[in-house]
């Protein structure tokens, strides 16, 4: 790292030697942002950033908000050129008219962006500054401009091209083990006893996604167990006493907790890819698993049925019976699920395969679903077809033999032949 | 590389057993370009991206054209909405109207290479449409539109904060050797032997950069030798016979050979910065170091000189003197030098340290500058100051020594004081 | 570790195959140890040697013992053959009576531990095993002449040429890692927060020797505090507040515990060359370094004070003189220091730098020592000196400032000019 | 490397500084090595022993065989005190009478060995000064004494649980590969051209056993040509345009040339081993593989033959049935094959797969063999019985297929059933 700011450091004494225009430190943010956009060769372009950066990361809240204030006027698009340049190209569409409406569409501060992430470690600090502007957004809605460059440049810095599958164990440094522990948001990691129970053994594996430019920090994981069936419970997938089995002897791969680890990439998503990765990973290397299922949460289970039915407490088959009423019926108000984890598999091409009562008995389990759990199946050779009834008829797809007992529990006919 | 394929083959295999669109081979290019932009999910969008690659590796020279031409016709901006939106955000900025014209002014294009830089390889794929798509652009200079959205887009993903320095040396890697030995396009490389001459002895270096996409393809290598003084010829560098110092020893370093390794990546400038990595680099490995120069071609000389004087031979002070009046007067229409090398360096805040005749007496070193080279002196202390008065005042800076010797080999006055 | 055990499993597959002898599994561990010695080629080696190991690692203590005892007696040299081949060797010193010589000299054996370290994981199969024969000698001290073979070997294979030193840090997978809190001898480690309290900030180094063959197994290691003055208390090293400091602003560096991790190379020295290693690479690493002391334990203090004086408390200018009288008086019956720390440091050419009260208020340092430390100094311009005064006139050999100081503490003149 | 001499330097400097015993440079090498003989503690162990390798570094092939003659003599055993020792030994065999045998029975030279490595680099050092006391024992063959101890010290730390098996290919350092290029002692390899061909197509392997201490110099490799079918001829496996397979495709891994690289490691045998692990590596990637065998020249054929028949020509059935016929009959003084290939490949348990003439038409081929070459086939199930039937009964075992087809070329029976 200390290699890396060499050149920084160096340009950053350069630049201010220059009497001219005084110190770096005593320039505003505004000042220095607009100084990076005018350079036009490279030469101070890395210090400049560099005291950009500098600068935002002692800054309060309030400071950063009026920082954000000045990207979405100051740097905003000049809709006068913009509508100049289209009528240039309608009338003739040469390539000089393009590049004009390519320049005119898009406003400095994307430009400024990308020339914020010159200095080492520049990648993360965008992102930071990105989870601070989603919380800045609740102050000033208008931001939500500026977000959406944010948005557009991070997803194609995070394409899925440049993305890089580790896996997290016991051999991973600390360094970043501390951060599984600090961004699980599932299941809490107790403690390093707690993480060797969910790295070290055999029988269970975790991986992540990372980029290049931030090495040491996921922006990913998934924790998955392997087993020999199903299971109906976090509890005993958690829990210390079980037995260890060979990866060689399990047939199931559980994909028990998924975690997000940068709010800043709100809205890039990566847990489908991650999930799809991880199964074609785990195939090659255990060709004799045959199931691949989540252990998921049912958030939002509690809140619906109190709303809907004022029930508050029931015993495990009303529990039961009323998960399943809740995946299958509940939706939001583009008639899609209700509930946002089965939005996201099921949007993803899994099926439900199995529903639980008594499944997660930690408070917060207790308080959002009643202990219920719900597995989700990931079956590479029905996700597409899946993924597309989903879309296209909204329907949700139920594994045959959940299909089958649905009688038991649940009365209604409400699912496609 | 075998385990990165698994899920591209595996949902390639999965995609087309389902029956309704039949085999992916079996459609064109551009359906599937459609159907990849199409895909809501990321469900079966590796597998159509990897398709189109695929289909793409095989096509010959009129099929590339032409889906440039479908790229460039078919998924163009439209810009009747594109106007409708601008009227609308000028009438009321709002956050959904600007999205508006986020939308309406990129063409689908961009979005397409997005998703195509999914599998692995990805990136040097589109890397190579590239060129094919620059070499197209002289059948079909419309082209010029499409080609600005790779340019773009190139320019984002090789972002210099993306860009990896490394050292190449006798320590790297075959593969990587003989690809520098293939893109040196400045002194050619002859075999091995001349190669290890290169980047063995202690005071040879080479470094490169790298994108962590294409970890075995260079975008662009520096060759150095580290010597006691300024050298005069290129012949003497790259001398079998010369001795050999010890790196601790020497006080010059010479740039004696800048070769940029990717067409497809012309317009994304890397050697200005590489150079002043390299400088911070080596300074702080050798602290002794006093003098940073590049020993450069002079590529346009002979030819100006003809047009200009009608002379086309000389004695060595003839060529000297020639050259340095080239050097100093000569100037394309936008009043910059007309040489590029020059305009190269001089743009990057280098200065004139000093030219010699008889420096490259290869035949095309004659052939091009009458066996002229040039000095051009990179002082990280001036490069700012340098570079400013070259953009604002078109001044070319000279290093004091060269200032004062300018009279004994050319007459006029011509440099501010 | 799966690929490297491929060729053992087959070898040992085909071997067994072989109607002739019986599985490998129903032969003695003497029977298998025999056939090892027998076998001329390499063919079945890795297969039988990897049974021994096999057949070892589920034996009791019982069986243990009978194992070394076996070695101890039936692989034992046979003096009478010896004795000929000196004889022989002693009418005429030809080549093969020298040969015969190194032949007899040395037990079968030690060509048995030989070909013993042939598969995976055998080297450390082979110094756990000296470790139960340490523990076995309590049993049967003839054993002891087994062990001198294994020592020998030992020794022979983790010279220090083949030694690997390598920073133990946060960056370091928690494999290794969690062998540090389980070897740490000195002052225990409490938890992961307290592991990170000593390895993840700018001012705690700490290092580590490996072998190559047993890559996740630290041989021995020495934590680092950086600080700007000598510390007089490993409370304060170790405390949970302290400030921290920037590394290019300490001035010493204390050597505060040093741990030894295999008990099987009880007698293999490596504390010595690791402390000049680091002391090396800390100069090297930050040249503003001045001082490198330890920060020591006086485990017999306590002890020799009762048995000597019956004292057992005093306030602290008791125990401070009390531990300097100690430190120069007490010797063992061979002259030399009777304190085992003192007689490791002093013999290694560092010097006493100073003595503290009440520097370990630990219950095992108020137990041992009456809560005294002492900073023994390695100056490596002294270092030879030091040592030689120490081995050839077993004197102890005192920083200036110290032996000034003594007068005070200390009425007695005991120490050479 | 930088970093690692820095304690060797710095130790040196210090030594010297002391003005006792004068320069290290001023001191004769025998001097020196007795004196690194009497450093108790490491301090200024490293430095002796660096100052040692330095000065041999630097002598005439007289000064070598004077030094080694020292060895030889000076550090020889003490016969009159082993005797004593044995003696004390057969009357109580205590374990301190057993330490003192050891002592007695091992030449000092051993220990200044294994003292002598310690700075880095040593290891190497060590086996290119047995390469050359192998040299110097040609003028005095008593130092095959000497060479007695370095081959002993060699065998324990070249042991092969510390051996490392790398593959060798396009991708590994240049600075290896210029060694295989230097090392390949059967079929020379022309250029990086060539090189290239052995390396680079997937269906060509290379694999080297390294040692850790010696990272970049390989002590055996083995080229593996992958085909369909067991080759005839070298030429074909070396062609420039021959057809390249995917590996998956092949059947028969055909191991080409197998070279020795350090001279100095005489008499430590790599070569069983390498295949044996080459082969079982193979089998786990390559499942398919079905066929092993070696293309092998015949050394001594054609010097056998002009002995024994006075024949120096004939046409293929007399080239490829002389073979056949020496490969059978031709028998050394101890009973073993004549052809000490052959004695390599079937002690260790290969047997003959076929005889080709016309299959070397190399200038060498032809002069040493006529042109004929042999398949050794490594059978892993039949490897240990071969083997046993070899060394036990001098059985030269044959595959059945060419057991059959001998009638046709060999008519005498001298052939065990």
């Amino acid at each position: 790292m200390a290699r890396r700011t060499t050149l920084t450091d160096m340009l950053q004494t350069l630049f201010e030697r220059r009497g001219g225009r005084g110190k770096l430190a005593d320039r505003s943010i505004e000042d220095l942002s607009l100084a990076l956009l005018d350079v036009e060769g490279e030469v101070s372009g890395v210090a400049l950033a560099q005291a950009v950066l500098d600068r935002y990361a002692q800054m309060s809240n309030a400071e950063k908000l009026a920082f954000f204030q000045f990207l979405n006027a100051a740097l905003e698009i000049d809709p006068t050129a913009l509508s100049t340049a289209v009528q240039t190209f309608q009338n003739s569409p040469t390539v000089s008219a393009y590049r004009q409406i390519g320049r005119a569409a898009e406003p400095r501060r994307q430009e400024l962006l990308r020339r914020l992430n010159q200095p080492p470690g520049a990648t993360q600090a965008l992102v930071n500054m990105r989870a601070d502007l989603i919380a800045a957004k609740a102050q000033d809605p208008d931001l939500a401009r500026t977000d959406l460059d944010f948005q557009h440049l991070l997803r194609s810095w995070f394409n899925r091209g440049f993305l890089v599958l580790r896996q997290i164990s016991w051999d991973t440094p600390a360094t970043i083990l501390e951060k599984i522990v600090e961004y699980e948001a599932v299941h809490a990691i107790q403690d390093w006893d707690d993480l060797r129970r969910r790295l070290y053994p055999e029988d269970r594996r975790c991986f992540a996604f990372f980029h290049p430019s931030m090495p040491d920090e996921p922006l990913i994981f998934v924790e998955v167990a392997l087993s020999l069936g199903v299971p109906n419970s976090i509890q005993h997938v958690l829990s210390e006493n079980r037995d260890q089995r060979n990866a060689q002897d399990t047939k199931v791969a559980v994909f028990y907790s998924i975690s997000n680890c940068q709010d800043g990439l709100a809205g890039v998503s990566f847990g489908s890819l991650l999930i799809k990765q991880v199964v074609a990973e785990l195939s090659r290397e255990l060709p004799q698993l045959e199931t691949f299922v989540t252990l998921s949460p049912i958030p939002k289970l509690a809140g619906w049925l109190a709303s809907e039915d004022g029930a508050t407490a029931g015993d495990a088959d009303w529990v039961q019976s009323s998960a399943v009423r809740y995946l299958l019926d509940a939706k939001d108000a583009k008639g899609r699920p209700f509930d946002p984890v089965a939005r996201f598999h099921l949007g993803n091409g899994a099926q439900i395969y199995a529903v639980h009562a008594g499944a997660d008995l930690s408070p917060n389990g207790l308080a959002q679903s009643h202990g219920a759990m719900v597995n989700y199946q990931y079956d590479l050779g029905l996700i597409e077809q899946n993924h597309e009834r989903f879309v296209q008829d909204q329907e949700i797809c139920l594994a045959p033999k959940f299909k089958n007992g649905l009688g038991s529990v649940y009365k209604k006919k409400r699912i496609s032949a």
